[in-house]
């Protein structure tokens, strides 16, 4: 992947305290429960497993963890079972002489085994050093409670005893995970899976989505834990086929609404803490994605007030976007509003755009026609403009492709927006996905969950539904295999230590835009 | 020097609540002052300061530090102006765009510039590493306050970023130290030193006083932190002569009768926090300074009713001692009981321990009439047999030295506390004290302010008023030339690099047993 930082300071926000106050009344009880170590535990190395490294069973008994003095060196890796989000508190005394120097501690949280084999001090990647998981804690005086007062997202917690002092140990007792999300398992749907495959990917999707849902849909637990409007699109489609909690979709709808520049356009992501703040990364689609976002709420719950509230931001969106579409419907592109559609910079995403665009004004033509737009003819024009220009220049009927940019190139990702465009008929969309998997596959350069989501959804819409699962089972049950209790930010099968960051330390295993194999089974399987 | 730990974990401890009491009547209030930086600092390579480093001005402006955002890696130094003991606090915020990460950095507390040098990591000697002055600390939401809670004592605080995001800098303002000690200095005597090094020693040696005196006389207030009965009662001495507080003196005398053995003996330390705890470490003349502190106290400030609750603890004191000589009067020493003299152990004790008894029991009898003791004569009898051993068996008369050990080793510790046990005539010690310069000087192998102290007072007790001035002036005020604030735990002139630990990180650059030119200067100039 290729990241590229956005700053872009000259802008000023807006910030609508109405709707800002909407968002608040819908801000989530979190939910916290106390989650207990179920073990102690043991890294150890493996080259067939993730990074090469597994965990096994310690020969200590996490029943008997007080009996445990540490000193200088030791390390002790409690596992909590499964994947959590929360805070971490434990008991420490200590045995022996007097207490005649401080304990000095290391703490780290890891969502992933390799996590914890990795030296802080070798990662010197792109993103925060700050996103570790890894706390030195000084501690003058024992017995004492250790309570830590930041958040971590993780399945096992290590302590390591950087020193005590030759005449006396450290032990332990009474950790305590108290875990943390606004999600309500009581109003879990309950759905009857009978591939026992599909019932393990549901079930990490669904854990996925749980652990970021907190104040709002954040992105990822242990890093960036803000809201992002590519990610809330695909969590609030799985939220509404498991949780289904409207209000949590309603308060991110409102704090995007809320803040969108002078000019109206919507920030990629904002920030909630430590008050509400957008972020000055402006992505193309994830703007438009305000819209879908707003689709798809209406068409799983429809909510005339919040339409009527919303529906001038979302036209907003649309309008700005057409500024940027020729006299001929073909999508001008502009590198300052990139358009995102993966992570990968090593295709191009001009067809990929076009299509998205497509997507999003058929969603905010329903709109429109729910609120009786009066403007609604000008849109149906330019789609029609935008369809025929598609139609006309982007696709090769003898391949059975769009073709994306300058050079003329074949790439998944215009297929499958163009399909989940629908522009074609149903039996071209399958033909041009059976011309990608012949031509296209296997997928290459692409390591994010979020394109795979679309790469399966279009192929669930154009009829491919043994293909669809097939590839759900290759990609989400591939991470399964290797371990994981929820899905990853970045996977990339064909080399499943691949890091964006260079590090597992900095990656996130929890992340929001990997839980939709939740929503895709539920709505097509 | 090589130390070794004791651990007693069978020995069981009186506490005794009526002398507690007393001891938590004179607890000091702790008066607390802000200190504000005085400028940023840049630390710099010149091979002929301590450990090759010195401090220079920064460029940068400690009345602008908010202008200066601060990166990955970016550090900034601030300098206090001189040495203090307390607690830091600064205000943090960012600038740029949205804070997108956690801030994360490092703080390092540093007494003098070559700690800042050096790193932690790198550290592996016998002495806790939980002793380097050094945080890691996360803060998820800027502005904020960072409020340390841990007590430091330094000069100089480094503060370096591990990482913010490339999206905003950190800027710090408002810094603080708010310095700790139970030192009045509007109850310190005024003494007029013509000799300006004289005058900066006994400066410093306040300094150092002052920095040790907390919620007890402690040895070292950036390490160990804790009441030492051996630093006491050089302390004790330093302060009759400067801020005289009586009160913490009687605390810190109360604290180690209160807590001996079940068979009486006083332990080496003491420990106040988080309770009152006694180390469960021995040393054969540190139970026996009880006497003296005692003895000391009564001479500068005679007080009969400390004297009635405190004199059977000193006596019990010497009684246990006692034991230890045979029927000649000559000390048995017991290697679970060192002598410990210096911390060197590269020479014969058993000479300077018989002199350290001597020079006890004597004040032992001063106090023993106080209160009209009837077993009185038993202490005189046994002094006699002590001093006749002493000088028939000890004594060389053709060298004029005393010898020490079955190897008849000559030594300036055995010369050294003969001298201050006062067991020959005023020539015959001015004559040892001469052979001690002519065949055993210049010192070696001696590292401690400690030792160096009871040579000059030996020196000044056998009249060699100028060189014991010429031995002050050389080794406390080439402290000062290689940039001490305050004086320190070891110090070895002809290698002024020398740690104990093998780290200037754990060394204690603010320690106790230094602070005695006060007194010397007092008492002898």
């Amino acid at each position: 992947m290729a990241f590229t930082f956005q700053i872009n300071s000259d802008i000023t926000f807006k910030h609508d305290e109405f709707l800002l106050t909407k968002a608040e009344k819908y801000r989530p009880k979190i939910n916290k429960k106390s989650v207990y170590p179920k073990k102690i535990v043991d890294i150890c190395e493996d080259n067939s497993k993730l990074d090469g490294y597994y965990i096994k069973d310690s020969i200590k008994d996490i029943g008997k963890i007080k009996e445990y003095g540490m000193s200088r060196d030791d390390t002790m890796i409690l596992d909590l079972g499964n994947h959590y989000v929360g805070k971490f508190s434990i008991d420490i005394d200590c045995v022996g002489s007097p207490m005649d120097a401080p304990l000095y501690i290391r703490l780290k949280f890891a969502e992933m085994p390799s996590e914890l084999k990795f030296d802080s001090k070798d990662y010197n990647g792109w993103l925060s050093k700050s996103w570790i998981q890894e706390e030195f804690i000084h501690i003058d005086s024992l017995p004492a409670k250790l309570e830590l007062p930041r958040r971590y997202s993780c399945r096992y917690i290590e302590i390591k005893i950087i020193d005590t002092s030759p005449k006396w140990k450290a032990v332990f007792s009474n950790p305590i995970f108290i875990s943390e999300t606004s999600a309500d398992y009581s109003k879990l749907k309950t759905i009857d899976i009978k591939d026992k495959e599909l019932k393990d990917i549901y079930d990490v999707s669904v854990k996925t989505l749980a652990d970021c849902m907190q104040d709002v849909f954040e992105d990822g637990p242990k890093r960036d834990r803000r809201l992002w409007l590519g990610d809330l699109r695909l969590q609030a489609l799985a939220n509404y086929s498991t949780f289904n909690n409207l209000e949590l979709v309603k308060r991110c709808l409102y704090l995007f609404a809320a803040m969108p520049t002078e000019q109206g356009k919507i920030p990629a992501n904002v920030f909630v803490s430590p008050k509400n703040i957008p972020d000055d990364t402006f992505l193309f689609e994830y703007s438009l994605f305000f819209i879908s976002t707003l689709y798809d709420y209406q068409k799983n719950n429809f909510d005339k007030d919040l339409l009527d509230e919303l529906y001038p931001v979302a036209k907003t969106q649309m309008d700005l976007t057409l500024q940027m579409v020729d006299e001929e419907g073909k999508l001008l592109t502009d590198d300052s509003y990139p358009v995102f559609v993966d992570w990968s910079n090593d295709f191009d995403k001009t067809t990929a755009g076009q299509a998205e665009l497509i997507y999003t004004l058929k969603q905010f033509i329903y709109l429109a026609k729910q609120i009786n737009d009066i403007d609604i003819y000008k849109y149906e024009d330019i789609l029609n403009k935008l369809v025929y220009y598609s139609k006309s220049n982007l696709y090769d009927k003898d391949k059975k492709l769009f073709v994306s940019g300058v050079e003329k190139e074949y790439n998944i990702a215009s297929q499958v927006w163009m399909v989940l465009a629908d522009i074609m008929s149903k039996d071209e969309n399958k033909e041009i996905m059976h011309q990608m998997i012949n031509n296209l596959f296997p997928v290459k350069g692409i390591a994010t969950p979020y394109m795979y989501h679309c790469i399966v959804e279009a192929m669930f819409e154009a009829g491919l539904k043994d293909e669809a699962v097939t590839l759900i089972k290759d990609y989400w049950g591939s991470m399964i295999k290797l371990g994981a209790d929820t899905f990853w930010e970045a996977f990339e099968p064909a080399n499943p230590d691949y890091s964006p960051y260079g590090s597992p330390i900095v990656n996130s295993y929890c992340h929001a835009w990997s839980c939709t194999p939740a929503y895709l089974i539920d709505k097509y399987l």
